[in-house]
């Protein structure tokens, strides 16, 4: 079946929106944030580890399942859900933002038919259409499969943009047309920068072609400020209809994700909890900390009080500082562990918010002690 | 308390035999395998992923931790079970073989009052002697502490031998005289290299000094043949007391372990297991195999059929290839679940055969199955 979004709830005095996401897998409360399993596994962690903190839909990468192990092989094994075992929803992304980021060299030649571009891995050339991330996704059989897209700079100028949004919905529609997996859904991506009106354009031609849900990206490609990341939001969402999901791309920042649903967001993603943990760092309600200070030597408490993650509940900091200084693997994933419960956390008490009309309180007394500066 | 060896049943026809540990975290049977955690952790692994392959004891380094993080923070932890977070017993080495492995260029200076060398970390002077590695197991908390020996290469000649088995004793001693953690067993270590009457020498005489139990040390160093690890064993079994435990050091080979138990050893502890896994091989019953294998490419079976491990019971090795070819951490931690639980049920299938006076026929059925030759 496809996914069905279920309004419950809107904040009062905001966009926030809190809702029930049904899918194949079992139905999820949203606002959610979804953890990152690039190459079909949540760095480092087995997907009951995953599961252990409360993830509901995950994310995997079209583009690095095509060059490994491929769509095919997947496929054999039954799909994603089986070859990586994970009874939960999986979302695929399109490939549309990994050309963008990782095409070698990031140069890449972008014609109406497609994206050709280099393998990250061996610079083999490549070419990437909206038809074929759209056959590969239903090979994988991800339960949310995502419109292949441009992915401009931040940078891009209005005509570039304007250009850009076209083409994106040229290839939104070329992809939904061979779209054939009648248990997976399908999103649209509203591109657009920080163009009023682009987004505009983006949004209301998007939801024309009635996608299953929808999602804005161009906020987390390089060097987007945060104004124009609201902006992307507050100039989108408006023209997204109440019954599909909103799902904002590639975003994992904490004060990122409160403004987000703030705007009437539903679902996040982010690499940011797995990578900031193989950088020995932690979030916790008073901001980020890296474990490898010396001033977490002798300290017996865990990464955060009262945290109920796997982590916090067994190990302390002083065990973890241990294990990052001695370059063991295991505290890398001790923290991906604490990073990932965090968000998900995070929007747990979103959603708490939003049933009690407090969303702006929460946001102010959230970044009060977020930016509590350490000594 | 201190441990206590409770012997149940021997095998008819070997010097095998079935028993039971007592220790502070419980009871548990042997012949068994030890997982290492060198430095605190089993590399990669959750000591709930430990245990729920069957561990019992687990083995962890008193060099690696005098380094890192230091015994005094892992006394101000509670002791090595609080700071690693584990409930079942822990056997701490003495630091003999590192010094005898790991020192910088492997240089050292053996004096009688004990080894200088330097840091394979960052080369700094080190002193490390039979009093000081036994005050740093205390204050670690281990259930079992080794006594601290010098760890001759195996090309040493008789006189060589001669006298470092006469300064282990005598270390021993010194040892034990310093020792003082009432929680804490003290096992003595019988070295001589591949000589009858030098091991003959060292057993009785580390058994006079009345230690709660006896390793077989200098089997697993550099160069040793089988046939001298055997010739090892069999020196020295004899003059160990039957209600102490008998402890091979540094062995994890299947068909070492089977030779070992049919030889009268209770425990036995390796790396091998886990440094397997990194390189992405996997023990099964027909011999290793490795996982990067493109034949494993579409084999969506587990690595062994009827494996009971969380590894085979969740996952293919067209997953596991998928992730040791794409360098994901979390192949090496499936293969090192996978290969610790293959050592675990070995010791518990050699358990009963002892059990049912069939230890002979099951070395010849495994021999005979291991040694089959993969196409």
């Amino acid at each position: 079946m496809k996914i069905k979004y279920e309004l419950q709830k809107k904040d009062k005095n905001t966009k926030g929106r809190y809702g029930i996401l049904h899918t194949n897998y079992g139905s999820f409360e949203t606002p959610m944030f979804m953890p990152v399993g690039t190459l079909a596994n949540v760095k480092t962690l087995t997907t009951d580890q995953v599961k252990a903190e409360g993830s509901a839909v995950i994310l995997s990468n079209t583009y690095h399942l095509w060059l490994r192990p491929g769509e095919d092989i997947v496929q054999k094994a039954g799909g994603l859900h089986k070859f990586m075992n994970y009874d939960g929803p999986i979302l695929t992304d399109s490939g549309g933002f990994q050309v963008f980021s990782l095409a070698k060299n990031k140069k890449k030649d972008i014609v109406e038919e497609g994206v050709h571009f280099k393998s990250h891995l061996d610079g083999r050339k490549l070419f990437l259409t909206p038809e074929l991330s759209i056959q590969i996704q239903n090979k994988l059989d991800s339960d949310i499969a995502m419109s292949f897209d441009e992915c401009p700079p931040a940078s891009a100028d209005y005509n570039y943009m304007k250009n850009s949004v076209e083409r994106t919905l040229r290839w939104a529609k070329r992809g939904k047309d061979v779209h054939s997996n009648e248990n997976q859904s399908l999103f649209g991506i509203i591109q657009g920068g920080a163009y009023e009106d682009l987004r505009r354009l983006s949004a209301t031609e998007t939801v024309k072609l009635d996608f299953d849900g929808y999602s804005i990206g161009g906020v987390a490609n390089d060097g987007e400020s945060k104004e124009d990341m609201y902006k992307a939001i507050d100039y989108s969402i408006p023209y997204i209809p109440e019954d599909k999901p909103r799902y904002l791309m590639g975003v994992g920042d904490p004060i990122d994700i409160i403004e987000g649903v703030i705007r009437g967001v539903d679902m996040f993603d982010c690499v940011l909890p797995t990578r900031l943990a193989r950088h020995a760092n932690a979030f916790t309600k008073r901001g980020k900390i890296n474990l490898r200070n010396s001033k977490f030597k002798e300290d017996f408490t865990p990464i955060e009080d009262g945290c109920d993650c796997y982590t916090c509940t067994h190990y302390t900091k002083a065990y973890i500082r241990h294990l990052v200084t001695s370059d063991e693997a295991l505290g890398g994933s001790l923290l991906s562990i604490h990073n990932i419960r965090f968000l998900i956390s995070l929007t747990e008490e979103l959603r708490k918010a939003i049933k009690e009309d407090r969303l702006l309180e929460y946001r102010d007394e959230f970044i009060k002690e977020y930016q509590f500066k350490h000594e």
